[in-house]
């Protein structure tokens, strides 16, 4: 690529938002990395002293096991598959809208009321090995006594909520969908705390490291953390609306009950923004430390060059006074001259050189 | 002209916005590049099971040819004529500020409610070849089964609804107008998905280039994002407006089950928006990483200066006590004192450079 | 002046403000560049079919002339008469408070309904060919089928509206009298635009030159600019406010045809606006251009400083080299050393050089 | 103090402060600087065609004085003396928690409505000669038919109201209490307009002077210009709201014609405001005015260095190749060879400034 | 560790974080610094002629002693013990949520409103001997005629109060429970004016600090004051919520009488966020005028260089001319030229010493 002339219509965008552009609203694409497998489809239904478990590829097997009068959480892992994810639409009565929402993994984090149910889009945030942030999208359908669940892969962040559904201690099987809906969310928002709280710590050991040393090379450690935290800001700042408008909402299916947990995840949401806010100053302010750990080295650079100068030029002066031609300079004749003026030389180059540890130069 | 002298007077604006100022409102004037050809008036009429489509010069001939009915949308190519557009707004009732803001392509995007229709002014973003942004006001009015809009010229933003209108797979023929103006709105917002996705990349990209070289020549480079950047904004913020407003109206023509698909619209648009304060950041950023990169530069000129004036002065002391006229410096009288000496002077040198590279300065 | 002690307390305010400040409120005090002359009252009363015009110099000889079926424009040019204001005061139910903003040319631009009458500020910006900005105020008092308007001097803003009047050709003969209110405040907005758009694209050629090259002199120019975003800003930004009421306001003044105008002027005032805290951007951004300017020129000043030194270290210390005084030196005897030496000085300046062109520090 | 270990805990807070800390609420505690002085109480009551005036110590003495029917104004130098302060209390019936606010000092600019009374907080500001911002509290109480005000000591902020009064000839006694409170806020108010204007005129010197010389003893012109600031926004912040209370309040104590003025108050103090605002802007741009001054400087000296370098060297140059001890150097030989070069060097040295004036660097 | 590689996965959170995190909603866990003492319950009841206190390790001890007709506070020392909080929680009908909140030592400060209880989470500050901010989590729960405090430590905060009611001479006696509420909380909240003054003058100190010496130590210093701004903004922020909801409440546990009191507090709370927001601007203008320092230290390093070569390059020049080996250079054969060259180098370094020193440099 010449860079000279690089435009920025030589940038491409995300493919996948590429994919999406153009088409017909309510167009079912999968935007997500297509992978092979086929969806798996399980529920769980419980009531205060039961759990049945199953699962199954198509969402008829599902319906035929099902027994009406318990809470039933259908989650389906996967998403790529289109007509699969119809049939639910149909089987429940989905607008296509939200079914398209679902499958599009490029959507901001929703909250949207229907008359008969509530469809939430989060993303799920995981920090792996590699330290790339990693984004699933899971939408959650929350219907009279029935929640759906959609995720990309099948993943962890529930498996806490499922285990506690089985055991059976906690509250989570006492209460109602609306209670169920809230747990998972619950748990995903509290996965936003660790990675929020991290990152800002990375932050301030990166700003000690800035402030401790400069290097051109840490200037990829900086551009990197500005990344993050756009990534960061971009998620969790949609996130703080859904979470406002579910603590708002007066929908019927959020009971009175469950309202009082939700002002909870609200006040989680708004502690996960007030970290990002302060990671903002701080993302901000590192090309400051930065800049003023490179004027700290020019400062040093410039000392060594005027103490270096200094000693020389002054030694030089004395050797070029002894070369001049003069008749008559009696110290050249003298047996002795050449030495002393050697340990002259060594005199004036030691007191400079304590003259300028004096200033602290050196 | 003068550059010492230059005042803001001498900057002229726009002609085209000069075009417009001082006239009395309403007056129709296209303040667009002025084009000599004819403007075409192409109407499509459609139902669930036909479609019908057909052309014309003036609007008396496609009156007369639509047939009641039918869903029709008219299409106008070509704004440039202000008795055409005189025409038009007599037959559809419209009013004349209206007219004039359909004709004046420097209208900011807005959205207006009439008693008998909407009026929604957009603007459609290409970037083609060149990469400079090219603009396109497009005008629509929603009134009781009839959409008109409204092009600077024959554009391709339609292209894709007008084909799924013929093709009849899609649901667009079996719903009312307002899906047909939500569709063609979609296709244009879907635009700036690309574009403003486009413009965040080859930000990226261009912080890589000044982290990576600096180089006074990119400065232009910065300059052209920032007007960049500039012309984005200033045309997506009242745009948002626009969005909201379309989503927010209750007025009779918006059906409530083309409402649900107003709400996706919004959410894009403000998707738009946060990449654009995403490119914010990163515009007024790009400065920084440039100083960085100039200060890095002179870190290392000042770090060549002193490397060689520690070597050269060192040398030159050398070589200036050897220059002195003392009677007596054993020295000079033997044989091999000059090659020795310049023996010395060699491995100063190099310990010299040693020691600077040491230090990481070389 | 002792700049060294300099306190801001040795700062004056525009006497202007001082001269209003302590005063009992409502008394008449007329704070604009006093003039002697004496106020012209004209008086323009139209109908659709019919224009009268005629001048005095007392609202009394207005008054006489007056036919109570026309829509009445009656325009003060000059305000600085207590007397003359009293008069209009009492003819037409003014508050004092109202009479006291118009002479006040330091006033706010301001909205204000009272029940008999709607009272609003505006200020009128020219740029004429000195390149400063002045600014006259401009205050309108619309009544039922009458308006009256307040200038400082003779100005030509209403000139077009005055012409269209006249002509009878435009819609405004066919409208009421707040139509007539909205067409001279459109024409004041309209200045605006221009102003705006010219001080832009000022910015725009200064950020070009700021870019090309860099003088300690155009910070002058820097200076000035903030100087004029500041008044522009202090003017616009209240401006907005006003227009913002005129357009919520449901004063029966105020009719609904004219009210779809007021939205119109909203939209332009807002684009005012835009225009505006665009041009902020700009401003606050000229300084780090020019910083961007002095560090070039710093970084070339320290590889001029380098290059010298390379060269005319390394040349004399071979002439240092060849002037030691060793008794063994064989180049010494030859008779083409001298030559040789010089040959060899000008290869190093020229190796140096090419090495620095290559390293592009040249 | 040793500067190293200097934490924050070692500054101590003003100790008027700490004073008011910990305290029970509702305690009556003096924060002003104390002041041996008893308390003068003085009373104006007046009516459109008469005017009594007394003072006295105590609040009894006045008290038996006052005719109900009158208009009264009773003003209190003084409020260091919290048994008077009670009897006030306790006579109007005010509540404990008004008199504590009365009394300290570091009280918020507040508005407060009670069911009998409506309670005001501002500070008057004075600016006198030695340049620092005095300020004093100012607390209104206004009852029916009957204001109280608070002052710190005997001020001249009420004298021009009191004169009015007096005199009879402006409006304010044929009007009631309310308008009365009015005039004095305006009186307080409009000093503001003086020394905010006379503040941004002083930065505007502040700006000239930084960017026609740059001396470090300037910075402290800066720090001191930010903490005037400071203090200014802090003041008339508050006092904002309380004013646009005022304005917006329904309260029955302020009568409909006194309300009109009220809006007029409003706008001074958004006036105010945006001057502040303006203010703002200025304040915080002098660092960068200042550091290009410092980098203004920095530039000269490497070009001093440059140049001085550049001469000498290349004299020492011509020097040192003619102490080269060649066998063979005909120059040597001349007569005239040490006049040449001598003349050689004078033109070198006269080339190379002629070469950097033309530079433009001398 | 390995600085290079070092990644944000490898910064850890705050280990009290994590511990909460992923657990069910409504875990009872103790996120504090685990202390092993036993909590201590001690009530005191009070009317206006009398009060009582005790102590106990159990609610159950408590309970049997109550006296119900008195106005009760229970406070609660250490809260690391679920298994009491439980009961607690369990005797006096709390949420669990509640309990949760009280428990985690992590939560934000907040208000919420239950039908039969109020809820408020505070943070009680201390700057202790060795000035690092110490946080304590208070809770209040208020309920009919009884106020449970929570502590995490025995702390002075509440002492003051709690010597008042015993006193009895305060009107804390005769108030009812949700004044001492208001007495509590207002002892907490004006601890913060204490802190957030003292660090705003602190911050003052650091200014004159860096104004007048630069040392690469103080950028600890920046950080550290960086860090607390932090600390204090994290706390005071979500506080103001707290506080301006109680104000706001409409709670019937709240009575009239009360809520001018907190109406006050919320002055207070908002003149804290004033210092706030000015300690904010403090803070980050600190980096702006420690760099201005090191600039300034820069330009005295090049006054220094550029003053050290031009006294040794000018004499050394002079020592070249007469080392040059011209057979004709009369000066050479002089008896005196040798003294009178050291005389005339004395002189030129003199001359140019006082030359520096006119220029300001020296």
């Amino acid at each position: 690529m010449d860079k000279k002339n690089y435009k920025y219509r030589d940038a491409s965008p995300d493919p996948r938002v590429a994919l999406k552009v153009g088409k017909p609203p309510g167009t079912l694409i999968y935007t997500g990395a297509k992978k092979e497998k086929t969806p798996v489809i399980s529920a769980i239904q419980f009531k205060e002293d039961k759990v049945f478990e199953f699962a199954a590829n198509t969402i008829e097997e599902i319906k035929t096991q099902l027994q009406p009068e318990l809470v039933t959480w259908i989650n389906i892992d996967g998403i790529n598959d289109p007509k699969m994810l119809n049939d639910v639409g149909k089987e429940f009565q989905l607008e296509n809208l939200s079914l398209e929402d679902i499958m599009n993994t490029e959507s901001r984090p929703k909250f949207e009321e229907f008359d008969s149910y509530i469809f939430v889009i989060l993303k799920d945030m995981h920090c792996p090995n590699d330290g790339i942030f990693d984004m699933e999208q899971i939408s959650l359908v929350l219907k009279e006594n029935l929640l759906i669940t959609f995720q990309e892969e099948p993943g962890d962040v529930f498996d806490g909520v499922r285990a506690r559904i089985r055991a059976g201690t906690s509250k989570i099987r006492t209460r109602g969908v609306d209670y169920l809906a809230y747990a998972l969310m619950d748990a995903i928002i509290d996965n936003y705390i660790i990675i929020t709280e991290t990152f800002d710590h990375y932050l301030d050991d990166l700003e000690d490291l800035l402030y401790a040393t400069t290097h051109r090379r840490q200037l990829t450690k900086i551009k990197e953390a500005k990344k993050h935290y756009n990534t960061l800001k971009r998620v969790v700042h949609p996130m703080k609306d859904v979470v406002y408008n579910i603590y708002r909402t007066e929908h019927k299916l959020i009971t009175k009950r469950t309202h009082i947990y939700t002002r909870d995840l609200y006040d989680h949401v708004t502690s996960i923004d007030d970290t990002i806010l302060q990671s903002r100053d701080k993302v901000y302010g590192l090309m400051g430390i930065y800049q003023s750990g490179t004027n700290n080295i020019m400062n040093n650079i410039m000392k060594t060059l005027t103490i270096v100068s200094a000693i020389f030029m002054a030694l030089s002066l004395i050797a070029g006074i002894y070369g001049m031609n003069f008749k008559h300079m009696p110290e050249l004749e003298s047996p002795y001259g050449y030495y002393v003026t050697l340990g002259i030389m060594f005199v004036v180059a030691l007191g400079l050189i304590i003259y300028f540890r004096f200033k602290k130069w050196l």
